[in-house]
């Protein structure tokens, strides 16, 4: 038979799933023989259960029972008694913490008896009738479903017959009054008298926290946070202990550190005379921790024994929370604590000090998404101004610009040099120019997942989202209180945080970014020092090599100084933007003599952008990939075209229009690009490769060691790969030039031939951004501004395919092509250059696969060469707890 | 050590890989006992050893010689003997046929001395004189590489001298001069005289057989053929007989059945005194083969019981050459003789007559590509007057109409219920609307892979391309001798000859295809009647069922004509087009309860559409697929809106010009489609199910049958289906009909989590269209036309991936799919709806994948049925033949 019901004393951390978290916690604590009121945990099966039926599971009526007895005699106390009665909370608590989002009722097992004997056993009578009408608002509200207004307008009524300003006010009196008063609301709002059975009033509350794990906040905190909806939540139900039982009560929260920047010594606040409520809500002014020395020195030093406990056994930072009910100490919560990224850092390397966790678990305490948030530029936090207005923040970052309210000014002022910040109603495909164009995007409407958010991030571009007190018009914007934003303002948006200001805030850029670039200074603070030491454990466990996607040869020294260990993509086609696009169009366009013109004159310009990234990476591969260009891209717009046509005709414009008409294709991702383009235009690819054959002939005559890697992209066939490879390295024995010629794997049917190909490659470099394209079917441009916030709010992935790999899919694939790869060709040289090699949980899987190295954006690189290490520790680790 | 060189006597018709057609058959007449020249074959791998090396494999010295001696002991003469000398000729032989591609040269083994030894024996001097010239000249122009014009010069020049008109004018004398005037040409063009030894002769024409494999004429055939071009020509060392010595010799070839009409009794072509290639060449009156038994009778009756020991050894109709020398009959070649389409079908019913082959031999003996020839139309080709000009045979049929010569006036024409012949110089992507309006597309330029030919064959359009006669201008075309062709005057032209004609010439409807529709009439012809014999034993045969894709009732009744058995694909977005185009345009452009009022108007139209096809397949499954629009077909041309805007700017088409902006998408093919759509716009997938529920319930309510099952498109993950199927079953409930209710496997990712996949589906349709296109990223309309036919020259495939399933990228993954689909779900059913259903070659695959139907186009069923009837014969003979 299924257990629903676990005693506090029988279970422990390990049972989240069942537990949820703090149930889990309760009980370990309890193990520990810390001072937890006594409890039990109605679990998520229970939970599952009535969400599919309905209906509680009928066993669990008699389990609870049994567990209530047996609270009730370590408390000495029944429920309900009308002399000594027990009281209980009824609290949620999922797997993941969902704060503020399900529902919990306090002090159930009042009634009108039992709270005379509650009165009488406190020696309070205000204190009772205060607790009673407390659990009737908050049953009213939370399991009866009541509206709360007219509870709250009862006490603004009984304060203005008492003429009190607060509730601290109302005489004992006045709250039996009020007591009154709710029951009345109660009767007339159900129909009913308020229960005064308590175990209906305890199955009552319980049905509702079930339930609130179905509340529309609950659902669409879980969809943001990625948390799957059929975990369900456990409830917990806890002997009440009260921390307003007078000055000698009081309850607290508190860290073991200092959460924001992992300072060692205890950190929290305690107020005197109150329950957690009272804190949380920030209605009361509490005192630092460090104070209840002087108010109660036992019960102090007892927290403070207990706080050392906790994270010598947890091995981390805890949080906890607490209440002393008349000089007793008891313990209500314990987690392990949120902290800050600079915290994460600081702390992993202390708890190395301080004994409690190896090198090797330091690692692993630390996320590529702290270290990222490390990374980003910041405003200076000690001296900022108040922000104008605040929205959601949805891509990291620091940006100030003036602003621009529409895609078109975007461009023309981005192109003129000034920084902007494109500020939309919302954001749509029609923008992206704009986006690209800006410094940050500031939208009034949409959440994480809206168009601006998912594209931002994509681009790593700093975004605030969803700033609903900004009226966004065609040509300014104006805040809920009245300010405007105009055209060429100054404004700063912290991508970060939600924070807007009018005007220029400067802009600190990071320490820990520039400590990549540099040596350890000698008087590094406690972060850099532990990002170093982290970092460099990280680097000497990894197998994984991490490498960078550049084009020029700026972007290839940053990578370098950033730690990446060669360029895995080196996209030729970026080369020919600009004043050289014109030549592409030419190239496209003419007959087959034309090209050849074109092509010579081609050859001049790449040798020399290879002889510059070749000489920036000196002694480290160089990955070039041949000319990969979405053909529509390098054509004039057929739009622009067709209105010059229609507006002033001429023939050479005609001419031009039927050209373009006749090379548009419908779906150029799908259309002629890549090799296709290689082998249709004659001399294209010979003559990319005659430039690096050249620039590193020239390089080698100064005495430099250049390491060119020649990558064909778009491969779908062994055949295409036999005949670009087959010329390529050809032209690499006339020059004498040794390089290895490999190949994308981008096409899904190249990843399922792998096999044949490798037999025609030195190297494979899965391009995952276009293998995730066509394995889903989904065009980037395309879909993510359109339906992934759709698709992300029904749950059909929590992250973009695009930003995490989709590893049941797209994986499949990667796995499949590396291993029948390495069959045919045991010397196959393995690197990843989508995106996703800078993505830490898709590097965990890239390591797995039994890649050689991941490629990504230079700025990505350290965050890459943690998870390398990471992925490489948790192997290590995955054995030995195996072994267990 | 390998054998480069088999004797007739050692090898046999199994050893075509080795020996090619032409030895293996040899070699099969001689094991047989019949009358065979003497020789020996040297291997294709000797040749591909000197294509490779470039020399030939230094054993194949002593081989030849060895096999030479054997041959020169068998016939009793030496090579090069002063008296008596043996003649060889060498011939080439691939394993495919590939008819006068590559060389052959005769009578090697002459020289000064040995032709005075062939004229005293065969007491011809002018016979010697004329076979010395015919290998000088024949070695010169074949090995050498010399220019035959200069010795044609010389023949005219001579006949001229003598006064001659024909070459057998000429006197013996006259022949001696021309030896000698060949023999100075040799010398002059060669530098060096003509080779007097005849092993040189032999070496030397043995080259050049091997060379001639990389012609560029053989490489062209090949690739047009689809002949790999690394399997290299053997070559045949003969001993020479002649056909040529007086009225007593003669040449013939001969079919055992006639090719064309499959008709009983020999048939073929005799000329006395002459040698095969005056038969070929067309230059002598031959006359009919039975004539030979007036003129030769023993020789005659020898070759009926030759041709009938062939005939009942083959088990099939045989194509020979013989010669006779001197009242000596000699087998030359034989071959399985190439047919018709219609000799084929009777010859082999004929054969199961015969008590030859067994009827699934029979089966295995047609082929699809001959089936749907016999469904084409055609122009009666009793009575037809001569061609005003000739083209490449591109796309078979036969079509008639009014000349246009650009796509808008095809478009115009057609909408005003004209049929059109669409006349271009070639085809480019532009003109794709008008193909597709046009009845037939004639080109000047291209061949079988051009654009036109490629587009055309996917269309199922009648196409003859590459008329280089015809030079088209912009508004008529002119023939090489003046006839001119202007807009308006009608023409035909016959896709399956490549015949033009100018004015109308009448369409015969095809009777197979008329048979298929109607029951087999009593007094059906034979070929009727083959048709019949051998569908009705494939039908038998198969395990695989043919549905067929067809969206009104109309297709639907076609289909079931033709043999379907149920609907695999009723696609609804073409039920969306015409009038009701608007409504979805409405549909996508309108908010939320615009959308409402939209689907009420389209759920009366779809419950319409859905009656009137479950009606139509009464008792048959009908899949139905939910709504798969590219999004811009429904929506107005973005090019046009901003052309409209640009010049006659109106508020209303500025809206629109945005809204059309905001959804346009780069990629449609990768972008918001199928469920996609279904799962963004609220009620559309919900109103479709309805209107399926609701048409299901009234046609159950008249007493009939109706099967609809709902097909969910472009699923990529499991949740899409399962959100999409769950509300699909609870429609379907509430209704209370019952339906499956599937998807679609098209996108990779499908494929790729079948197993995922099949806990949410009662079946899968593999739609191999989009599951090629996104497998090879190849978006279709968009590379057909531009660079498949380059990719078929260079050999990256022969046929289009789109006409025939690839299997080693796509068919992997249909057999992955197969595989975990079943493994998850054992009852999963199993469908093909891509127009690979309706390939023979795919067809094959997809029965050996285990799928349970193929679902084509009406017209291609019939074809589909006998392929799926081949497959699993072959299956069968697959075992047997096994246990040989």
């Amino acid at each position: 038979m299924t257990t629903y019901v676990y005693d506090f004393a029988s279970g422990d951390a390990g049972m989240r799933d069942l537990l949820g978290g703090k149930g889990a916690n309760l009980a370990e604590m309890t193990r520990l023989g810390l001072p937890v009121p006594p409890g039990f945990t109605i679990t998520t099966e229970a939970c599952r259960h009535y969400l599919q039926s309905g209906g509680l599971p009928p066993e669990l009526t008699d389990e609870v029972h049994e567990h209530l007895k047996a609270v009730e005699s370590a408390m000495g106390r029944r429920l309900g008694d009308k002399d000594d009665p027990l009281l209980v909370s009824v609290r949620s608590g999922a797997k993941f913490s969902m704060p503020g989002m399900m529902d919990t009722v306090l002090n159930i097992g009042l009634n009108d008896e039992s709270v005379v004997g509650l009165a009488r056993q406190s020696g309070d009578d205000r204190f009772a009738a205060d607790t009673y009408r407390r659990l009737i608002q908050m049953f009213a509200k939370t399991v009866q479903g009541l509206d709360p207004q007219p509870f709250d307008a009862a006490i603004d009524a009984i304060k203005a017959e008492a003429g009190a300003a607060t509730e601290s006010q109302l005489s004992t009196e006045h709250m039996w009054k009020l007591v009154d008063r709710f029951k009345d609301l109660v009767l007339t709002g159900t129909g009913k008298p308020f229960p005064q059975q308590p175990s209906e009033q305890l199955w009552q509350a319980t049905e509702a926290v079930f339930r609130s794990w179905n509340s529309e906040r609950a659902e669409l905190y879980r969809r943001r946070e990625g948390i799957a909806s059929d975990l369900g939540t456990a409830v917990n139900i806890v002997a009440m202990v009260f921390g307003n039982l007078g000055e000698d009560s009081g309850t607290g929260v508190a860290f073991t550190r200092d959460p924001a920047t992992g300072a060692q010594g205890i950190y929290g606040d305690y107020l005197t005379g109150a329950q957690g409520e009272d804190v949380v809500a920030g209605t009361h002014n509490t005192v630092a921790l460090t104070e209840l020395e002087k108010i109660d020195k036992a019960s102090y030093d007892k927290l403070l024994a207990i706080m050392e406990t906790l994270e010598n056994h947890y091995r981390d930072v805890c949080d906890i929370e607490f209440t002393i009910e008349r000089g007793t100490l008891w313990m209500l919560q314990t987690r392990v604590g949120k902290r800050t990224a600079a915290a994460a850092f600081t702390i992993a390397s202390d708890l190395v000090d301080d004994g409690l966790i190896s090198l090797d678990e330091a690692v692993g305490r630390v996320s590529g998404e702290q270290l990222s948030q490390l990374m980003f530029p910041t405003f200076d936090g000690e001296n900022l101004p108040a922000p104008l207005v605040r929205g959601i923040p949805a891509s990291p970052g620091a940006a100030v610009g003036t602003a621009v309210f529409s895609a078109e000014r975007a461009i023309e002022k981005a192109q003129a040099g000034q920084d902007v910040i494109l500020i939309r109603r919302e954001t749509n495909p029609d923008d992206l120019g704009g986006m690209i164009a800006a410094a940050g995007i500031l939208t009034a409407r949409g959440g994480k997942t809206s168009h601006a958010a998912v594209v931002a991030r994509g681009m790593g571009k700093t975004c605030v989202c969803g700033v609903e007190a900004l009226q966004v018009l065609a040509d300014h914007a104006i805040t809920a209180d009245g300010h405007t934003i105009r055209e060429g303002d100054e404004i700063s948006i912290d991508g970060s945080t939600g924070a807007v200001w009018a005007g220029r805030i400067d802009v600190c850029p990071s320490p820990v970014a520039r400590y990549f670039t540099k040596e350890l200074p000698a008087d590094a603070d406690r972060l850099i020092r532990a990002v170093d030491r982290l970092m460099r454990h990280a680097d000497a466990s990894s197998r994984l090599h991490v490498w960078a996607n550049a084009d020029t040869g700026a972007d290839a020294e940053r990578a370098r100084e950033f730690g990446a260990v060669g360029i895995g993509l080196c996209r030729t086609e970026h080369m020919f933007l600009g004043e050289r696009r014109q030549l592409v169009e030419r190239l496209v366009l003419a007959n087959e003599e034309g090209q050849k013109a074109v092509l010579d004159q081609l050859l001049e310009l790449q040798r020399g952008d290879f002889t510059e990234i070749l000489r920036a990476m000196d002694g480290l591969p160089v990955v070039i990939r041949l000319l990969d260009p979405p053909l529509h891209e390098f054509l004039p717009s057929i739009i622009d075209l067709s209105i010059a046509q229609a507006t002033e005709p001429t023939t050479e414009n005609e001419k031009l229009l039927t050209a373009v008409k006749r090379l548009h294709e419908h779906n150029p991702m799908l259309g002629l690009r890549g090799v296709r383009l290689g082998l249709v235009i004659k001399g294209l690819y010979e003559m990319q490769v005659s430039a690096i054959a050249q620039a590193a002939l020239a390089l080698k005559q100064e005495g430099l060691d250049p390491r060119p890697e020649i990558m064909i992209p778009l491969v779908a066939d062994v055949t295409e790969l036999h005949l670009s490879a087959t010329s390529a390295r050809a032209i690499l024995n006339e020059h004498g030039v040794l390089a290895p010629v490999g190949t994308m794997i981008e096409v899904p049917r190249a990843a399922l031939t792998a096999g044949d190909i490798a037999t025609e490659a030195d190297f494979f470099s899965f391009g995952t951004n276009d293998l995730t394209q066509m394995t889903w079917g989904f065009s980037r441009d395309d879909v993510e501004g359109s339906f992934f916030g759709k698709y992300q709010e029904l749950g059909v992935f929590d992250t973009s395919p695009f930003a995490t790999l989709d590893t049941s899919g797209v994986g499949q694939l990667v796995s499949q092509a590396v291993k029948a790869g390495r069959a045919a060709q045991p010397e196959l040289h393995l690197g990843v250059c989508g995106e996703h090699g800078g993505d830490p949980e898709s590097i965990q899987f890239f390591h797995a696969a039994g890649l050689d190295y991941v490629s990504c954006s230079p700025f990505r690189v350290p965050v890459a060469r943690l998870a390398a290490g990471q992925a490489a520790l948790a192997d290590k680790g995955g054995e030995k707890s195996d072994s267990r």
